[in-house]
């Protein structure tokens, strides 16, 4: 198999640093990691001639950039099973730059455009500022396609992830036409009326550089089509819908699907620990024999969670006989607290939680229990026990809690589910499904999971976890690359 | 001519009462009056027959109550050449009933759906109050269907205007079959992934409702579109884009674009009044020799005056050879101001005025202009006087100012227009188009309609003026008709 080298802003490793100078690498996880896995194969040798798969990402950290400058070559053998071997390099990206790159344009503009997310009055607002951190993006996408194009063995296939990294295939492209290259958008893709809100050059600067690639691919065949559609607005691209491909100066790049789903093996195996299995004793006992409503989110603002925690209160005024009854149990785990909006809308969840439970709150019941500290073992937990999974974003790539939680689920689950969700695509025959700005409907729905009968429940919830693992990362990261042959 | 009906939420001539009771009538102006007058010629005498055209709306105020109660059978004769002597009747909505309809549903929710205007992660909220409001909004509209119902003759025409009356066009053909309707919509229509916001039965009901016409008139293409796009989800319709029709329940609904001009001479004749001659005259000594940018909105979200005043000054930034040689001239009339989000934008507009007015303001030089109390005659001054004329909503049905500009320009003034205008669909080949999200776009474009040679102003703005009077209201309204029969 040909060198497979893979660009995204996080890596698949982190280090920290201790006073006296040593390093501690620590792997992460996610469906990137697992997916290479799957291609890679066992680990392998140094000895055996080096690694095939380059994983080129940002250095998050001072430590990533001492760990980067201590290693032959700036490539850091990462070792064990998880990552069949690869090597990582990390990029020492100026800190300004990749403050610009990262969360000017990638988190505050191009996350909010294709989330819908935008206070359209009031931002964006692109000006002179908007255009210095457009060329910070360039900057930072430069350097993936320069370390890239150094790296690739000659005919090598090159993943670049997400909206982070939306120029590199076209850089990557022009540095070094024989290599072939993927693109993948892990985020949903906005319409064209709204994609229109970018300035022009910008708008047109970032369909130019996916279209770079051989191969991009979407989450869902929404995105895609999205996608396309934004396409079929570029001067001089041509769109062949049966064909799914975009054609532009010449170059061909084919449109796919490729659904992200869960490794259930992977995923029950760590659910076993004894660390899951002592939270999930002290959850049992603190919810005792009530209905236990699950939300597991990131506190970000496609997530909804002010409105899914007005939905529950929806669900304690209309229907009075659940109070006592059931409890809702949400985690908010922080995220992007850099950001301004973020924190105000960490507070407004706060908020809101807090009045919820001075309304109902008995000496005899918690109604409403708001876990703001990330906790995974926790979340593992909550999974098995839940009875209703809350999973409604106002718009996301694809949604994973919403196939972990039927895969883990012990008494089988039932999911209530936003139609914006990407996962919906695959969820919505067994799932119930709501508009997420639909707080009345939201909450009518809770009432309908919660009186679902317990064999429908379980029914339902094995057809779920069925469509959640049918598309692993294993599966998924080895379509991409087989698209580009 | 058979009889022709007309609903809209404001009508053609409001009351005011005096302390002794007396009423006095204040006809007002808009295109849909000189439209009407178009179509029923001169004025009638009551002696005749009695009037051909009924015009129903609401009663805005407790004097329009008084004058509808005071009138035989309701009915209260304008006279007068511009309504071409129709009748009124206003409706006795109650207030709360009205509030709701027409402040929480009508601009609160539809005009932001279809101007995109949502803080989606806040809002909209669809909860229970929400939906006691649409309960409002639909009681409100069964009230105009009724009247029209009652008072129509055999085979007459409607013409329901706006998204104030969505719902009226079903209503009125569940009752009065034999009825030819006619719904016009003066709004831009959200594309299918924003009208998706609203709550999956309002939506379905608003579209159904509008279908309830035998024919559903836009201003652009481009709003017809998304319009059929939305149908095109509606279970049970069936869209043909060929021949612009909708099919849903047996009954077939013909799409149609009529764009509204400006009547040339109406408007040449009252700028040349004694009050516009006046305040051109101030306005020419506060100016000076420099050159002036012109802006004229209701303080409205759509209407985009915050970033278009950043947008100015960002010009004095770049180009600081305007400082002194240029003056900014923005009238934001008052608008929706019992609406909080209204009020908020409102002080930003004047607190952004108030920054640019202080870092460039000299002892002799005033950059920016403010002018915030409606002053119609100033207006039309104004007009008259623009170098540049600045009009970018970040999305508009039609946007008359923009029309209103070139046909009274005195020196012909150069057109700086957002392409989310409905009036882009006409002036976009003479105008200057911007994205209105993007500042320093707009901010060049100033500068460059402000280099442009004075021959080619004065050509463009002749063909702009062309363009915006080659529709006048009176065949606006005249093809709605004709496309009834």
């Amino acid at each position: 198999m040909s060198q497979v080298l893979v660009a995204s802003n996080r890596g698949p490793a982190s280090f920290s640093l201790s006073e006296d100078g040593a390093l501690t690498m620590r792997r992460g996880g996610g469906g990137l990691v697992s997916g290479l896995a799957g291609v890679t194969g066992a680990p392998r040798e140094p000895s055996a001639g080096g690694p095939d798969v380059l994983w080129v990402c940002a250095s998050l950290s001072e430590a990533d950039r001492v760990a980067a400058r201590r290693s032959p070559d700036g490539r850091i053998d990462l070792g064990g099973h998880e990552t069949g071997g690869a090597a990582v390099r990390m990029l020492d990206i100026p800190e300004a730059t990749f403050h610009r790159a990262y969360n000017a344009v990638a988190n505050s503009t191009l996350w909010f455009v294709h989330h819908l997310l935008y206070d359209t009055p009031r931002s964006p607002h692109f000006d002179a500022r908007a255009r210095r951190d457009w060329q910070s993006y360039e900057a930072y996408n430069a350097a993936f396609a320069d370390a890239l194009a150094r790296d690739a063995a000659p005919g090598a296939k090159a993943a670049i992830q997400d909206y982070h990294l939306s120029l590199a295939p076209r850089m990557l492209r022009e540095r070094r036409p024989d290599l072939r290259i993927v693109h993948f958008s892990h985020t949903p893709w906005a319409p064209p009326e709204y994609y229109a809100l970018l300035p022009d050059d910008i708008g047109t600067q970032i369909l130019l550089g996916i279209l770079g690639a051989d191969h991009a691919g979407f989450l869902t065949e929404r995105w895609a089509s999205a996608f396309l559609d934004c396409c079929e607005l570029l001067p001089g691209a041509r769109v062949d819908r049966a064909a799914r491909t975009v054609t532009c100066d010449g170059h061909v790049t084919h449109v796919g699907v490729h659904g992200l789903g869960i490794d259930a093996e992977a995923l029950r195996r760590r659910a076993a620990e004894p660390d899951v299995v002592e939270r999930a004793r002290a959850l049992r006992e603190q919810v005792g024999d009530r209905q236990l409503i699950v939300r597991i989110d990131r506190t970000e603002l496609s997530k909804n969670i002010v409105r899914g925690l007005a939905a529950y209160r929806e669900l304690l005024v209309n229907h009075p006989e659940w109070r006592g009854r059931v409890v809702h149990l949400a985690f908010a785990y922080p995220s992007r607290y850099d950001l301004p909006e973020y924190r105000e809308y960490t507070a407004a969840v706060q908020r809101t939680a807090r009045q919820i439970t001075e309304e109902f709150g008995t000496p005899d019941w918690d109604p409403l229990i708001l876990q703001v500290n990330d906790d995974y073992p926790r979340s593992l937990a909550a999974y098995g026990l839940a009875d209703v999974l809350l999973v409604n974003p106002i718009r996301d790539g694809m949604n994973l809690v919403a196939k972990e939680g039927p895969v883990l689920s012990e008494r089988g689950c039932a999911l209530v589910l936003s139609r914006e969700a990407g996962a919906a695509a695959e969820l919505s025959e067994d799932a119930l499904m709501v508009n997420p700005y639909d707080v009345s409907q939201t909450a009518e729905t809770l009432h309908k999971a919660l009186l679902m009968p317990p064999a429908q429940r379980r029914e339902r919830c094995a057809r779920l976890a069925a469509a959640a693992t049918a598309l692993p990362p294993q599966r998924w990261f080895a379509d991409q690359l087989a698209a580009l042959d």
